[in-house]
Formats: structure tokens, C-alpha cells, sequence
């Protein structure tokens, strides 16, 4: 195995927690806003089925999954929830503060923080977290500070992908397929997703 | 003819219904979701035109439609109501339950019924199915219990190509032919389509 | 030039009119729907601007447009007002009798009317149309019968390339250049759009 | 550095307001339509998050952002006043009056305006601005008269490119990163969004 590999599984095995960005990681980026009667400005969130079904697999093998955005679509919070994740930090175009808040209300190291994103805004938290993912559509500067490159594209799988290399790393993968063919995934209980908003604070 | 395209065939002319996965095979997995401003959530199911066609084609010569989701989405029953399918069982990440209940209400044999998926929560009635067919943009391990692997991706026309599998099969497509030549497709009548609730139950 | 380009030009100089299906060629085959909280079935239909702006320039340049669809999307009366076509033949699972209509009202020759299908039930119209076009994602059946097969994707810009092979086979595409580079395009006045229900007859 | 180049950089040196059209550049010229049961017609506009980030850079370093475009969708008034835009011109199929409203306006000279557009009704303003951009999937009249083509097609970062280009070009480019890593992008104080509809004039 080449010493870039042998890093990303060492870093990947002591990951307790999946930590993401959603515009361009968990949607293809697309921003589909339109404005009803009243001209109120309602936000559709385009997400992918394989990584919903990735959050429901890193809760049954005990990996919390979080969010933290600078968008603000209502959307976000409903979908976050019914996967049953643990945190969303919207509002937050600056996302260190957020990152910190994160790791003191769960008692995580930052090592054991995995973090996915693709532009900008995310540095701070990549330049931290204990597995630093770029997805595959990332802009050039983000891929160059991350431990690990996805192979799928945001909002096409690229959460999954990073999921499935946590519960491979993690020799949780057996596991999971056996619940696969038995029909037994996403029956773990679900967390009450605590959501946090900056802009009220 | 090579034995894996006889197998398929083989199996392709018992089928007297196709069962299908919705997020991923009817659809291209993308989950669009928004709130209005009373924060109800809404989803936008992405379907196909050409799958559509392919219900209508498949009520003509007497084969059965049907589906089994994991989903919640209304617009799927509106949809499957509206292209004359038989039966819509929803909010199933447990799908064999579902299955079992669809032949015990058709008293069809598992060899008799046709079944497209993508994901770990299809692999259940994948292994049950008389033809098990994966799409093209199907996770690994499912594509690996295929009897058979679309050309097309979902949400793309990968209905459509086992609808099309099906009526060669059973030759019943010359007549198809004829029928779309002379503007007879979907005159056939439609039946009333039955719906079961999981969460309900 | 080859025979069968001389064969298309030759057919493209007489048509006074180009009327085409919806789904598969004004959008890309997505059937996108959503149940509002009354549970009204609602439906996107996504077209594309390159088409929108060639129905401006047919209409500078003196040809008609029009719509045969299979379906019921109140936004494609909208959409084909808005863009001043001359008519809207919707719920017309069986495109014949539309088309044999269509030719009444307007007096034209079946030979004076170029029509772009995707699927089988356009044929039987594709079968009596003076320039039969299929765009670059029809089925295969389509593209056989076609006389001219798009380099477009529908939703893409198919109708638009199908609208500048008849201004240029016509001699009027200086004229429309011309018109760009002067902010002069879509100024001819627009006609009432004509609709017509085929359920409701 | 070659002659091309070297024109294109010398242009975006002059550069103090990105203007840009809608449709096929800040989308992918998807034109998405649905009606609400009161049949009042609404349009989801596609926008790009790379796009939306790229406002925020230009301002941060002093350069402003605009729109001209053709349609009348509420929502991009929404999206360029969250994204701290300068200008928006609405309903001008004839752009050519709105560019030299603009200039008037803001004292502008024109080439100190950079546009970017896709289509034949961008070509009035394409002919006069400092710097004219074609995205990659613009026709190719478009293409023919622009000084620089995007790598990137419309609604999947055009825009962002050109931004990068102009920020490149003035020595700006090391300070964005800067505030990138810091968690400082978009902390300039965004303008009043100034709205002009053609059609009410």
C-alpha cells in the first residue's frame, strides 16, 4: 500500500464523527431558488439518495454525522433530521467558530472529526479536521490542502464514498453489508439534531 | 447467443410483473426537497417521460407494474395512479416484508415478478426476484447479484429498457410496434392502484 | 453536397410551420412533480432559453410554431404564450387527429409542416410530416423514420437547431443575424395562442 | 505569454464591474416553469454556489457586480441583493439601451465593463464591452465575437471564472486567498441592489 493510502486509513480509523458542507458536497451546487405569490424566496435543496442512506449507516455503526453550511435553506434542517444527524450549523459563511463550537459541545478531538467541502469557506475547518476530503467537482485550492479526493461528484454519491472509506477503515463494512442483505439498515435509534444558528447569535 | 444473455431470457419470459425501486431507478437519485412558508416540506420527484411511456406499453400486453420504496414522496402515488400501475408499497427501507405481501396479494411466484434497484435496501428482493436487474448507476455489490444490468441510468430510461427486455422476451413486441404506429398506445384500461403504508401498519 | 442533406434542404425550403412534441424535445424526458399540502399534483417543466429565443426568430421571419404533447402542464400553455406560438394541442396521447386539425385550421399541406418527435407516439405525425425531425435522444425507432436527426439533446437546443435549418435553408438567417446585432429580435407582433384539449372534446 | 492572452489581460487590468446575463450564464439555460393552483406562473431559477462566493470576492476587492437580462424571474432580484450586486436590469430582450443606462449611471467607461453572455441578444452589449466573455456552451456567433471563452459552461462556474480571471489580472488574487483561509470572504458591506424593468418604463 502506498504511504498516501496508509495515511488516509490511519486518519480514517479514528474518526468519530462525518462533518460536511451542503452546497457542492452533499448537492451538485446548483442554487434552485424561486419566489412563490407572495415573493417569498423558497430554496430547492437538491440531495442524493445514496448519501442519505450513508447517514443511516454511520449512525447504525455508531459514527455521528454533522453539518455545518452558509446557506440557510429550511430544507436542509428537515432532511438532516429524518436521516437522523447530530448537528446542523447554518449561517455560517465563516465556519471555524463553528468547528470549534462543534468539538466542545461533543468533547471530539479535532482528529477525530472527518470534515468534506469544496470551496473556499471551507478551508479553516479542512485545515483542522483529522480526515480533510475534497469532492471530486472541488476547486482547485480546496483539493490541494485535502488528505483525501473523492471519486464521486458533489450531490452525486461523494458523501457515501467518504462514509463507506470510514466503515471500511474501520472494519464496519462487513457489518453493514450483512444488514444490507437482511434488510436491517437505518434501525439504530435516531439523535435529536441540535441546530445552530449564527446569524441569531 | 451467449448463456448469460439465455439465462436472461430464460427468465425474462415467466415475468407477468415489474417491481421497481423508485430514488435512483425511476428517478436519478437526486432527492429535491424544499419548505414552504409554513415550513412544510415538499419533494420534487425527478421521473422520466420515456419510463412513463414504458407502464402504458407493458398495461397493453398485460404485464403488471409496481413499486416498493423507501420514500414518502405523494407524487408518486399521483404518478403511478396517473401511468396505470397496480400497486405502490412506500415507506419500506425493509423491502422483503413488501415483497412477500405483493405475491401473497397476486399470487404471483417470485419467478414471476422482475424487480429494478441500485441500493443495499433493494438487495433483499433482488435475491428473491425472478429477474433481478440493476442499473447502470447502481452501487457495486448490487450490480453483483444482477441478472441483469441496464445500459441506461436511472431516472434515464432504465424502466424503460427492462419494460422493452420483457416484451421482446415474451414477443410481444412487434405488436407494441404496431400499437405506436397507429396511436394506439395506453388505450388498454387501467386498473385502480393499491397502496400500502408501511409506517401505518 | 450529399443526397441526403439536398433531400433535407429541399424539404426544410417549403415549411411554413414547425410543430413539435414537449416532453423529450422542448425539455430533457424529466417529468419533475410535487403534491403541494392540498395535495395538488403540481409539474416543472424544464425548457430551455435556446428554444425560447428561436421561437421569437421563427416568428420575425414569418413561420409558425406549435405544440402536439402528451400531456397537461397548464406551464406549457404558459410558456408557448409567452414565446408567441400559434398553438397548444395538449392531452394528445394519439397525435393523428391533432395533426389532420391542425392542418384544417391553418390550411397548410402536411408538406408544409416540419414536426420533432422523441418517442413512439410521435410517429404516427412523424410519418406524414413534410421534414420529420428526431432529436439526438430519441428511441431508436424514432430516428429511423426521421428525415433529420438533431446534434441537440432535447431541452437542450434541439427545437433551435431544427428553427435555424429552416432560416437558413429559407435564406433568412442573414436577416436574423442581423436582427441580433441590432437588438431587434422578437419585435414582430405576437399572435393569441390557439388551445386545444383533447380530453375535453 | 501569447498575443491572445496578453489582450485578455490587459483588458481585465481595466476592469471595475462584472455585467453579466442570466440565462445561460448564471444557469445552464434551463428555463424551469410550473404553475401553482391559482395558475399563476412561477420559474425556479438554477443558480451555481461558486457563482454566489465569486460576488462576494469581486466586492471584497472593489469590483462591482451587475445583471442585464431578458427574463423577469423575481428570484434573481432575491439572489443578487443576498449576494451584494450592484445593478440589475430586467426584461431587456434588447440589451444594447440598458448598457448605456449603466454606464451613464455608474461613469463608467465601456471599457471598464467586463459582460459575459451566451446568445444573440448579448451581442449588443458583447460589441462594446472592455472585456467580452462567451461561457462555453454559447452558440457560436457568440463565441466568434467574444475575447475570451470560458472553460467552464454556464451555471457550473462561468461566472466564478471570469471573476478569478479579473482578480488574477489586478494582483488581487493572493489577498482573496487570504481571506479565504481566514474565514474573511464576504465581510465587505454589501450596496443597495439598483432594480430597473424595462417593460415599466
Amino acid at each position: 500500500m502506498d504511504k498516501k493510502i496508509t495515511n488516509i486509513l490511519k486518519r480514517a480509523k479514528k474518526i468519530k464523527m462525518l462533518l460536511t458542507d451542503v452546497d457542492g458536497v452533499l448537492t451538485d451546487a446548483t442554487m434552485n431558488f424561486f419566489t412563490n405569490p407572495n415573493k417569498e424566496m423558497l430554496e430547492v435543496k437538491k440531495f442524493c439518495a445514496y448519501d442519505g442512506l450513508a447517514c443511516h449507516m454511520l449512525r447504525d455503526a455508531g459514527i455521528k454525522s454533522a453539518i455545518i453550511t452558509g446557506g440557510n435553506a429550511p430544507a436542509t434542517e428537515k432532511r438532516a433530521a429524518s436521516l437522523g444527524m447530530d448537528f446542523l450549523y447554518y449561517n455560517y459563511l465563516s465556519k471555524g467558530p463553528a468547528f470549534k463550537d462543534i468539538l466542545k459541545k461533543t468533547g471530539l478531538k479535532a482528529e477525530e472529526v472527518a470534515y468534506i467541502g469544496d470551496d473556499f469557506i471551507d478551508m479553516p475547518v479542512l485545515l483542522q479536521a483529522g480526515l480533510a476530503c475534497a469532492v471530486k467537482t472541488s476547486i482547485p485550492e480546496v483539493k490541494k490542502i485535502a488528505h483525501y479526493i473523492t471519486k464521486k461528484e458533489g450531490g452525486r454519491g461523494a458523501f457515501r464514498e467518504v462514509a463507506e472509506l470510514l466503515l471500511k477503515a474501520q472494519g464496519k463494512w462487513p457489518k453493514t453489508i450483512e444488514n444490507a442483505k437482511n434488510g436491517n439498515i437505518g434501525k439504530s435509534p435516531k439523535p435529536t439534531l441540535q441546530v445552530v444558528n449564527y446569524k441569531q447569535k
